[in-house]
């Protein structure tokens, strides 16, 4: 069924300086209504004190050890959000994962065994956190979590804890989903919102108890993009600025920046994701604040498949910029926030190492891993995002033109939804 | 023959500070011992004034009347750089433009006989100087021109009265190619500095006189991207805000934003052009100075042929938003600064009128045209361009990395190299 009225008229705010009538959805009403007749919920307004706040990191992981990679692949290609492959996705999806897992087990292996991505994860949240405390006390504890998508710590486990830990369940209690994608897509960002949402509903929600919205569950908000928070730019533009130092100050002017982000299949940008555009905004605006001194280029890098996807690819670009004499180049990876298989693999040994034959010219910055700038930035996002009252972006509430997912309209609604729920604080 | 120097070797600037030698390229060095042995050109420098400036304003242009309509299809269809057909482009391109003549041609009979394009763009060059004037007199005066690309006023005749004015030919003088498109495809911009490099050559360049630059030739700079200029934010922001207060308020807040540009063929997007990222950087710019309040995508139109092209397509969008229920959206054109037949015809006619059905929800803010906001935004950018002493952007000398064209390498190094003649004023 398509959906005919718009999730933005659901999801209209009823702010108290509001006239008109708030428009609640029948489950808002339910939950309302409910909540009338039973003792209230802990929450942090029920009881005077805004914490806990359990503040979720997700991403789409990576397996810390070669003995996940199976797992890891099979995760992947089963999930239509990533890699549609029509009614046959669960036979066609393990095949596939069963047939890449020793290639793809000999370059974790090559990269020291496994992705940092959930040391790099579990650091940041946990850093992050800690600065939340002291810049956000009306919101403390914020206590740290990460749900990935396709390996350890899967979104299920990473609910259950939130569960085990006296989140929801009955007892309230606030979370925020922070999408560590800092620019938008379905099939990432989208992704985990629905994963996040199936389990939402198998443990506490319509299919656990049978209520859509019930009394005590998990105050659910959503940091779905950031892709010019000044944080991500400056963390990004010091990075650029301390690699071409290791250029002699006469070639340095004349690098070339080329900024690497994951592709998408020509299907997913035509069906109208919001990533390609997310993606070219954190460019100009690193850009921008590098005074635009440097030539550059938004490349698109790890297409698989024989379907069309994004260009102009990474690796060509770098082939072509080298026969038309441009060997001082930088690579810059800037839709992830951490070192994974796609710097420390495809653009350290793949690109620099085979396309630029290790030409001493091309090189990478630092992905942002423990980066101080970068942190803080989070944290500045997460502070912003706890103190509006907002339950995701109004972008996210669009769903995308040509999207046909009933999983997704209804995950939207369920986030937007929560805008009912949520206070903001004064400033 | 590939080039094996990058262009921006070969523009590196000698600034008066700079202890080293400056680089200068042979046919510079040559332009300067020809003009130690005759008198001095008329140019700024040696008559001690600045002007007159030159300003030149380039764009693709459009039929003024009907009958133009055949000559500017064949130009358009003729041009490798636009709508690359390979060999028999000569035969093909000229085949192509008269079967389409009819059809087209009652387009332009529907939006008023002919495009308005010739019209605003001489208001616009004309009211531009006239605030250069006062705000920069050192450049003063600054002579308005209009370059088109497949109509008249063609580059040609552009160029042959510069020359009747008193530029160049031995009288030097300076010149600015501004273009009117706001964010730089190799298609656009690039297709329309080729043109205006080839009459140069023929006109007073080596072609001409035998030599690369003679002397008292024009001294040409070009402003060749402005992708997030506040000036065009602004007036783009404050003709949406205007287009939203036809809306009542309550219904004002969920009107979807469909930022549209002119798509591009996938062939160039994947060979590099950096016209998609920065028509992103430009829609990212306007939402931030609208405070983010509003759903929005950016779209692309115009698609024609059976070669895939970037999506998603304006009309497809238009058409499932409606079927979702988002009924209220505003129509941006956001790649182009005056009307023409994509606004006029095929965003009014063809997709508010059929693919909307002429729903009231659905509407399309007005262009730029005689905007006071973006006119002064125009004067804003060539002030700071006249004082720079910058030939050109630094981007605009990092050829495409999947680029071939000869011209196109030649055209670089041309402009390029101007900035060896040009002077920066004091602030």
């Amino acid at each position: 069924m398509a959906m005919r009225t718009p999730i933005s008229h659901a999801m209209k705010r009823a702010t108290r300086t509001s006239p008109a009538t708030p428009v609640l959805s029948p489950c808002v009403q339910r939950w309302r209504r409910g909540n009338a007749t039973v003792a209230p919920p802990v929450t942090q307004s029920s009881t005077g004190a805004r914490g806990p706040t359990a503040m979720v990191f997700m991403n789409m992981g990576g397996p810390s050890t070669t003995d996940e990679v199976h797992s890891f692949l099979s995760n992947l290609f089963s999930d239509a959000d990533l890699i549609p492959l029509g009614r046959l996705q669960n036979y066609i999806g393990p095949y596939i994962a069963r047939r890449r897992t020793p290639k793809i087990q000999k370059q974790y292996a090559e990269i020291g065994g496994g992705s940092p991505i959930r040391k790099w994860s579990e650091y940041q949240a946990a850093e992050m956190c800690k600065i939340l405390d002291q810049i956000s006390p009306e919101t403390a504890p914020h206590k740290p979590y990460v749900a990935f998508r396709y390996a350890n710590p899967l979104t299920e486990n990473m609910y259950k804890q939130l569960l085990a830990d006296g989140f929801g369940g009955g007892k309230g209690g606030r979370a925020v989903a922070f999408t560590q994608y800092p620019q938008y897509s379905c099939s990432t960002t989208g992704s985990s919102l629905n994963e996040l949402w199936k389990w939402r509903q198998r443990l506490e929600g319509k299919r656990a108890t049978g209520e859509v919205d019930p009394a005590g569950s998990i105050k659910w908000s959503v940091i779905d993009r950031w892709p010019t928070h000044s944080g991500l730019v400056e963390a990004f533009a010091q990075n650029i600025e301390k690699k071409l130092l290791e250029y002699p100050p006469e070639k340095r002017d004349n690098v070339v920046l080329l900024y690497s982000a994951h592709s998408l299949p020509m299907s997913v940008v035509n069906r109208g994701d919001p990533y390609p555009a997310e993606v070219a905004a954190t460019v100009h605006a690193v850009n921008q604040r590098l005074g635009m001194k440097y030539q550059y280029r938004l490349v698109w890098q790890s297409q698989v498949g024989p379907q069309p996807w994004l260009g102009a690819q990474t690796s060509n670009t770098v082939k072509n910029l080298m026969k038309k004499g441009n060997t001082d180049l930088v690579l810059i990876p800037i839709a992830f926030t951490s070192d994974h298989i796609e710097t420390l693999y495809e653009l350290d040994k793949e690109v620099i190492g085979e396309d630029a034959e290790g030409h001493e010219g091309v090189k990478r910055v630092d992905s942002l891993n423990d980066n101080p700038v970068f942190i803080q930035g989070l944290a500045d996002i997460a502070k912003a995002h706890l103190h509006s009252g907002v339950a995701c972006s109004r972008q996210m509430t669009l769903r995308c033109p040509g999207c046909v997912s009933e999983r997704c309209l209804a995950q939207k609604q369920f986030f937007a939804g929560q805008n009912q729920l949520l206070e903001p604080l004064a400033a």
